[in-house]
């Protein structure tokens, strides 16, 4: 059975849903869509294995997304660094810059070196807004993503892929495909071209918004902000 | 060796900085303290010990905490009523209680009817910026909340206590001690008087703050959100 997915335009529509009659501000989704990342990223290997992530961060939402994860993953014990090439204007990224510089977590403008010392890559370029061809920076950088052994998870969407049509034919991103993937609020249609663990993040969806955008949603366990997906879409058991 | 405490006055100053050098919203910090408080309540006694939360709102951000606790405990499994007696006028207050709705999580103007039915309370009446005396209806309520069986977790302080001086010496609240507290961001000097579980929330301090505050933080585990803390107010093994 084909997995339920979210479209890219039902997943604009679902968030601006969620922001009017569902009452959330950005801030709150933002908090725990980040939230659900950091626990993906502590499910795939804990600071025991590794403490050092790098956190490449896009100049959208997904980006802010990323920023919150780093924030977590710091209280968790890692010790993250920022790749955020081009920062988003609202003022919300600034604060939540404002939040890792206090932390005293560094942000660094060498991609390549900081790639070499990582233990994990959180992907925060794109989201389910994406679409058309990537530029620079980040064409160089989904290119060094898809390359490398460093273990990827990415933020609601391989960066690069194409939300309906998965992976792009050729070029930076048509060989990518990350050890993780965090789906937020719901799956989108790449994920049937997507081969790594596959996480669920947003347990703040209410039944209503979930039936009008025909969606399953799955049992997560006890605090969880996460759940495992198997291929079928399920819970992974 | 005492534990160390906010004072009331620094409580109020360390909010300030969290919102202004710290650069957190007021949407951000109650919904990790709101999360904080469902996981304290969860640890308390999971949906399998009993569904029924009832959770007790006060016009402040004490209240808006426990709307967004209610929130998370809904997706954990458990049934909340609200009571909330004198909605905030702050817009987020709003947004929080839409999202209750969306839920179908129902408001009830029974208080003594619901506490018959429930399986845990939360008190989210008043917080930190308490002092005076208490007044209609919360009186009667704190009169009911310590005269119950029922399991009440408070949220950072047992409402109607001083901050800095514990149980009013009499009338409501005198003799009120609460199963279990959850103290957001650092114990205030009322934990002296508590004799309940405690759990520290709010894992999203800098290490500056808490130094500017001679605050002492103890280690979480994993990626949990609370850490329950002995008498010492050390984290407890």
């Amino acid at each position: 059975m084909a997995m339920k997915t979210l479209s890219a335009k039902n997943a604009a529509a679902l968030d601006k849903d969620l922001m009017s009659i569902g009452g959330f501000s950005l801030d709150q989704l933002m908090e725990l869509a980040g939230l659900s990342v950091s626990q993906a990223v502590y499910r795939l290997k804990s600071p025991i294995g590794g403490r050092r992530i790098l956190v490449v961060c896009g100049p959208g939402n997904n980006g802010g997304d990323g920023l919150v994860a780093a924030r977590h993953l710091w209280h968790y014990g890692y010790k993250p660094v920022i790749y955020y090439p081009k920062p988003g204007k609202n003022e919300l990224y600034g604060r939540l810059t404002t939040q890792l510089k206090n932390l005293k977590i560094p942000f660094t403008t060498d991609f390549a070196a900081a790639l070499k010392e990582a233990d994990q890559v959180v992907d925060a370029i794109f989201g389910f807004s994406f679409s058309g061809e990537v530029r620079e920076p980040f064409s160089a950088i989904i290119e060094e993503l898809q390359n490398t052994t460093v273990p990827v998870t990415s933020v609601d969407a391989p960066s690069s892929w194409n939300i309906e049509e998965g992976p792009p034919s050729s070029g930076p991103g048509s060989s990518f495909n990350p050890t993780a993937l965090v789906s937020l609020t719901a799956p989108k249609p790449l994920t049937k071209w997507f081969r790594g663990r596959h996480f669920l993040g947003g347990r703040f969806l209410s039944p209503d918004i979930a039936h009008k955008y025909g969606l399953e949603l799955p049992d997560y366990d006890g605090v969880d902000q996460i759940v495992e997906l198997g291929s079928d879409g399920k819970k992974k058991l």
